[in-house]
């Protein structure tokens, strides 16, 4: 395939930290156009992985005030001297036509910032794209020499286990939430979360704020210590994005975990298994993807379903219809029936 | 293939409810071997999906008494005039050599009922293999007539998720812990459970339980309320299987809940899914298998994942390089390179 990007110029840009040369790079990783695709591997096996920046996840749901945190708490790192990119991962900006950080001008002051780079989300219309797109951009941030990615999310479950599995560690914010008052913490969120940060913790809302935080340390101590995790983690800390307070201790709580987790040889194990769960994701979803650009098999898939779905067909042997026929075109030692399905 | 089995005498033994036909049944869908795997699904397609069971998944670590919960619970089910089958998932069975419900003298009056149904774990190397089996296990129960599938596995997360997949309802046991105690619930059950049930609510334990039951009805309240839930789900309630205790209003509080499912359509809306979704893991491991039984992409799987791993090969791009040549092996339509992988 002929190239339409000049892939050379575009690595030495994105290397250089040239915001633009960043921008057009995350565009072509976005695209769906094959020659696009084609270059955007080619973009992404010339830069390499030799550069790592802290790749932060963070989940809240609207309202819990992310985009004020971000912009505080991106400041404070440029503060810091660090370089910070922001990027977000939303599956529904294809539904709802909007885009989560679409509204840079919530994040005005880190927006100028020049050590800083904000990339809304795309739209698109499926989460396994978001994806890819997004770890695809990630590491293109870091090939940019970026100190720290913020990934933002939704707080919808499926985009934060898909974070989840892109970050180093894993932020959830929470608003101040009165009694038994539901907070809509999805199931699953909280279980991911290294930190617990309860945002608007000033004013008349202090008093909930550690509340609400008391009630989070309570319910993460019900929760096993996993394997990741040095004493005391996951935490719950109060933190006020509006009058930038907290946002030093939540930062130097990060730098604890995740030095711990360096020192324990966590960090690299975990960058490993990360790299070796999306290759494989890759690998199933080019499989089915090949299944479905096949009109045949994509039928007989279809049939199958319909069938195991009014319970006129057990999975399985649903599944072996769909496999055989393969099995007989790949022929060779692929064609072999195992008996381990 | 050949049959090894009168597959319509087995078929008719298990529909009569005879449960050494039913026993011999599981014997064959657990087998691992071609000619027993054919058999399995001749089986399976002979006795099709008509009867319906209540499929309850109970987890809980060890210490927490299970094995007495089982006998009580099942009991009292059998006592209602219930048919009662107890199957076990465990994924462990092969690495530690034991298997979960083996020993059956710990559920003794249930063992000898006649209108109840024990099947100890098999020992098996692989959870894929372990679900498969374990739902085929549920669908000959059903098959057979039995009112109620108890589920049972052991807290260790992974399995808890597959047993999920194939129960109407999820019931976490837990033990009474005092304060700041850690349980030991895993991350990620907690959410999974529709009844959390403290045990040990009996003697000088009792007051612990009460409170640990409040903590855990805390800390549900911090959870989102699922759409499947009527309100006032997911529950905690304290028992004591040893006394026979509070298991009544468990039962009652499950049949709540599921009357509700089935009022809402969510009973069929669940069932639907959940075979769906075993059809597209049944797809999935096949064609993972398919390519693991072919040498020439085995190895190279091997060597994209180690340079993935290593840094060196982006996945996306070592993906590549395991699909291209499958792509042209299949030929026509499936071998379009998918602009959206």
């Amino acid at each position: 395939m002929s190239r339409t990007t000049d892939i050379k110029a575009l690595a030495e840009g994105v290397q250089r930290g040239d915001r633009r040369a960043l921008a057009r790079a995350i565009t072509l990783v976005e695209s769906g156009r094959a020659d696009h695709r084609a270059d955007a591997l080619a973009l992404l096996e010339t830069l390499g992985t030799g550069k790592q920046a802290l790749r932060i996840g963070l989940s809240g749901t609207p309202g819990v005030g992310k985009s004020t945190f971000i912009e505080s708490f991106g400041l404070m790192l440029t503060g810091l001297g660090k370089r910070v990119a922001v990027l977000a991962v939303d599956p529904s900006s294809a539904r709802s036509g909007g885009s989560i950080l679409g509204d840079k001008t919530r994040m005005d002051h880190l927006a100028r910032d020049p050590n800083a780079f904000i990339r809304p989300s795309p739209s698109q219309t499926q989460l396994g794209g978001v994806a890819r797109r997004s770890r695809e951009a990630v590491a293109l941030c870091e090939a940019a020499g970026f100190d720290v990615v913020l990934i933002e999310t939704v707080g919808v479950g499926q985009s934060e286990t898909v974070v989840a599995q892109m970050a180093d560690l894993f932020v959830l914010l929470l608003a101040p939430a009165g009694g038994d008052e539901l907070q809509g913490v999805k199931r699953g969120i909280m279980e991911m979360a290294d930190l617990i940060l309860v945002n608007k913790a000033d004013g008349d809302l202090k008093p909930q704020a550690m509340r609400t935080c008391a009630d989070y340390a309570g319910a993460l101590r019900l929760l096993r210590k996993r394997m990741q995790d040095p004493d005391g983690f996951p935490k719950a800390l109060t933190i006020s994005a509006l009058e930038v307070e907290g946002l030093e201790a939540a930062w130097k709580e990060m730098e604890t975990l995740i030095q711990w987790r360096r020192d324990n040889s966590i960090w690299t194990a975990t960058r490993e298994a990360q790299a070796a769960y999306w290759f494989g994701e890759d690998v199933r979803n080019g499989l089915l993807d090949m299944l479905q650009n096949d009109p045949q098999t994509a039928a007989c898939m279809k049939a199958a379903e319909a069938d195991v779905k009014a319970g006129r067909t057990p999975p399985t042997a649903a599944a072996e219809q769909v496999l055989g026929p393969l099995r007989l075109r790949l022929g060779g030692d692929a064609g072999k029936t195992g008996s381990e399905t």
